[in-house]
């Protein structure tokens, strides 16, 4: 009854996003159409309400068809259409829009075939923040962790072949064969333990509880080396991040590129919605702030005074006054550069010129707000 | 019997209590609440005590309302009674006062409604050392660990769409409809490992095995991501709370706004409370301690010395010679701040000025206690 | 009847696999082997297939055998038939070699002794990447990692004996004896957690609350340990492999011994196979590269220009043009030398010569392209 | 019958071994005391050799006392009774001597009253290598560590009340008290999940989840503090483990102490046995080392040249030649400086005087070997 109606509404929706990679609207298609796969396999629920379940996710695979559909067209238009069909993006474009369909022509059973739409999650992929830095790590650090993997794998073999001849006489079923044996070192070297396979002889639990020992110093390994890629990483994200936002700001202008490098390793990168209040008067100050995007109002007595890209703040509370003197808060969505105490008087000593603009302004300011 | 004498203490101590933010009481009577229900919930105890659970229950309850009442005044009185009401704080001891009384009155069991005592705990919160650094390092490190929830939340979900339909016609209890399935995923993923719900089927157990590998690799990212964020926040912390003692000592006063972050970076924070023990004489002594606030005392041969914020000691042990030469303790709650050896010759290299002034001293403090 | 054909070639193959350390044949050899011991495993696929799978290990036994022969052999030959036998590599060889055989001849079942050829995967160890850096981690913080095996050994004790006190009433059969109760502290301190043995009185779930958190505990100081030593070991890991390839580049040929170490601590090695794509035109450049052994393809407008040994490029991106301006991809096995942005700056900084060659490069290179 | 013969020697033992701290006796005395404590609680084994397990235990207890009698007597003797009957070795040596005869004075049944040996446990306390560097990691990390802990205690709280009004209903027996649902808990938030008690109700299942992916998060902060402390104590400790080291060398004597600490940054410390091999012949070489006690034996053609403490080899292979020129072995035991590569060059950098030396000496050599 109400699919014609939301039909031509999807349609147009599904043809607006196909031109941004990854609009809000399909995020809450995913979630409709996850919800509904969920209702779907409750027995109970699904035969009280199918009618509504297969309506909404008919409506989230016409969504996703259609979409594919316009990015395809437009791609073909732009001469690039077999790179798209070939690429990521266009692959799980065709997954979400192809696979519940193919199953249901391959003769899969309708309600079967709607488990398909699992696939709509990898349409959620590329709007993961920092999946790019996770997949860095994963990639630089493969040497070790595959060494890990195959020492994982080899503990599981000689704990399998093992215990295997330990227990199969006492447990047959459980331990008969290696890979009803390999499930068991599995479940216990990973420390699942579900305890539906146990061995019972000494000998048995002396090389399980050797297996579970070695369980941990596999998973202090793999930590140990994520951990350590993934500090390096970060690093090195954060530098690039802030080294774009730096350019932006006239103030560093002038420095040379070796110490905007400098300046780039001290500075944090700060996002903040309209209206936050980033400094309160009275305040201790432990940092300053130039702002890379955006703008921010000053709260001066009987005055307010209004901050735009470039600009600087809160560098009175590193000269000396450790207390904040007005309330500062964006009026729009901002990107903040932050400097630290610490950081703010290495580089004073280092570049004394830049300490002079600092000063000089921040006396001009002094002055003005007497 | 009991309740008419305690309750105008109470409402004294709570009124007392609201003045600071976390006093002393408060913890004792969150601990005296959390047992009383932990009591009130066994059967046995409860019929046998049941007066004296419920007159501890009602005290607590009656203190945190009393506190509430006299903070809220209060803070109308200053003009800031919304302020003050809407604030973290100010819900919290809105909720501590109001859950179990609400409860009630909407008609809940009595028994049940005092369980909503449990949010008495949130009284703790403030208390809590190290709370703000951890909330930074979440807040920080936010991007890369909702990107390992998402990937989390996407293993999961494959996982249970795969054991869900290879699982089905064996187990329709336990994995007959997505929902149950996803339990067993969770349960499984974060390595819990229940054993109540098992997949039996070869192919199953296969897709569980990779699961809890990938649980291993998940457990992994979360930790490297917090551990880097956390020796990050760290390092910064522990640099602002040096810098603010390092401006009380005297001695640093001399150098310039880079040498003192040079200084921060170097000395580490010690608090120490009275008569402790901080060098026993003929040890090896491998630092020297700055006393940014208290007082020590060296116990030299015949006579003490007191020495109080601004001074320094254990400097002779850095110049040569390793042995500490005399006992020194504490007199009052002290706050030291300790340089090791290494960062000591580093600092004397770069500083000669300090060099100077330390070595003088020492040599005044050899020649006096010949 | 296959095996007879099979044999001849077996023995071509293993006797050149016996020459080269860790051939692509022996990979596949062992899994073979392991596949056939998990099908002899399994009772009613053995009963079909016995045949089959005691062909394909009698021909892995075979070529494993032959191998341990023919280097033995040449070993002797090069007067170093003793030094061989004995070392790892040899003892592993002749485990692989003899060890089902004398299973076999000391009377043991024979489907028994085939699962002896689980030592066949020692083999791969020589072939697993970065586990020389994992024995050294494990070397270097042996002395803190045995300090947690230790507590970890002694909070085991404690618990067993006190839950062993508190549970033998209740359980007389799985906390009846010491050894019992072991195994129940073992599965709990490693978090595998069976639930096949579990206190049911109160204090005796008390000690196993303290027991489960002290395994927190232990995991959390087990992973940073390691932690720690992989960081610094992954430090001076690159530090080596990156040394050896600087010394191949000319362009830092004339730079003196610490400038060259200078410059090995900022780059980073890659490894690339044939027809990859390194730089795409009109992406954002963060980095320039060194070529240690290789080659590359520039694809300019109207020409292909290659690089080899000791080139470099990618360094007008780095030089104020953010953009790369052509598509540059291997045509060979390539070995790069990575120089990140901020490295870039710092070294150009420090070593002005170094600025120089690359920027004559530069300007030489956009002139030809105009 | 054995006994009488063996307590003389055992005395003799005890006394002898009471005077320095840790004597290998005492390890292979709590050895043999805990051996005969597993077998003790093993009903058949006890009551087949009840006579040789009391023997064991009796005679262990007999070293332990006396030992403890030897020492008081000789802190009586040095009048230190007090203070080393006070101290925590003192107590930990009364406790082992004292621990059994008072339980079984105090009425405990025998067998019961030995299981008090498993506080000869605590013997191997100073005995644990790095002990001393993780109590001082949880000491500086106190702070958020105990953060950690509440967050887990209030985590356990809230879930506990949670599930306990879930499931009280459906569950009365598991989860009908707080206490019995905190067992719960504890044993899924620390992810060890005996899964004797499971929660069945939808929402039940839902919040043990959420209980579950927090302990997830309790596990990585835990770790990631403890990795953040290891790390910093790691470097601590190996820079003062070195700097004694390094006085000792009198290569370095010459370099004042700003340059000290330079060097004793680089430097890694390697303990040798005898007659262990440290350079190969024709090896690849990428440190050089300096002899902090002990001796090496250097074989040249010819003849056989021996190094003692302060001399330094293995230069020649950083000084261009990477391929080490002789065999080199240790003939007692010793401790070896190593400098790598690239610290060498850094160092010769900064110190030309150093390099100066290390040239001249290369030279000579090379002469005289000629």
């Amino acid at each position: 009854m109400s699919r014609p109606f939301i039909f031509p509404y999807l349609a147009q929706l599904a043809t607006a996003a196909a031109g941004r990679r990854m609009p809000a609207a399909a995020y809450v298609i995913v979630a409709i159409g996850l919800i509904a796969l969920l209702v779907l396999s409750v027995d109970p629920v699904y035969e009280a309400a199918s009618y509504w379940v297969e309506a909404a996710l008919s409506a989230c695979l016409a969504f996703f068809a259609i979409e594919w559909l316009a990015r395809l067209v437009r791609a073909v238009r732009a001469r690039r259409g077999r790179a798209y069909a070939l690429s990521g993006g266009g692959l799980v474009d065709a997954v979400a829009a192809l696979a519940v369909p193919v199953a249901i022509v391959g003769g899969a059973d309708i309600r079967s075939a709607w488990l398909l739409g699992v696939f709509w999650l990898l349409k959620l992929v590329p709007g993961i923040p920092g999946l790019r830095r996770l997949r860095r790590v994963l990639v630089l650090e493969s040497g070790p962790l595959i060494s890990v993997l195959v020492l994982f794998l080899m503990v599981l073999s000689f704990a399998s072949v093992a215990v295997h001849v330990l227990e199969r006489a006492v447990q047959p079923v459980a331990f008969g064969s290696l890979p009803a044996t390999l499930w068991w070192a599995v479940v216990t070297l990973t420390t699942v333990g579900y305890g539906d396979v146990v061995p019972v002889t000494p000998l048995g639990r002396l090389v399980a509880a050797i297996v579970m020992i070695c369980g941990l110093g596999v998973f202090g390994l793999w930590t140990g080396i994520l951990a350590t890629g993934f500090a390096a990483e970060t690093r090195r994200d954060n530098f690039l991040k802030t080294w774009a936002l730096v350019s932006r700001v006239p103030f560093f202008a002038a420095l040379g590129p070796a110490a905007i490098a400098d300046v780039t390793h001290m500075l944090r990168t700060m996002d903040l919605p309209p209206r936050a209040m980033i400094v309160r008067k009275g305040q201790p100050g432990d940092c300053m702030y130039f702002i890379a995007a955006g703008e921010v109002e000053v709260d001066l007595p009987g005055k307010k005074v209004r901050l735009g890209e470039g600009a600087f703040f809160g560098e009175m509370a590193l000269l000396g006054n450790r207390q904040r003197s007005a309330n500062i808060s964006t009026t729009q969505l901002s990107k903040l550069l932050v400097l630290d105490l610490v950081d703010f008087h290495v580089l004073m000593a280092r570049h004394p010129d830049l300490a002079e603009t600092i000063d000089t302004e921040a006396r001009r300011r002094a002055l003005e707000n007497k």
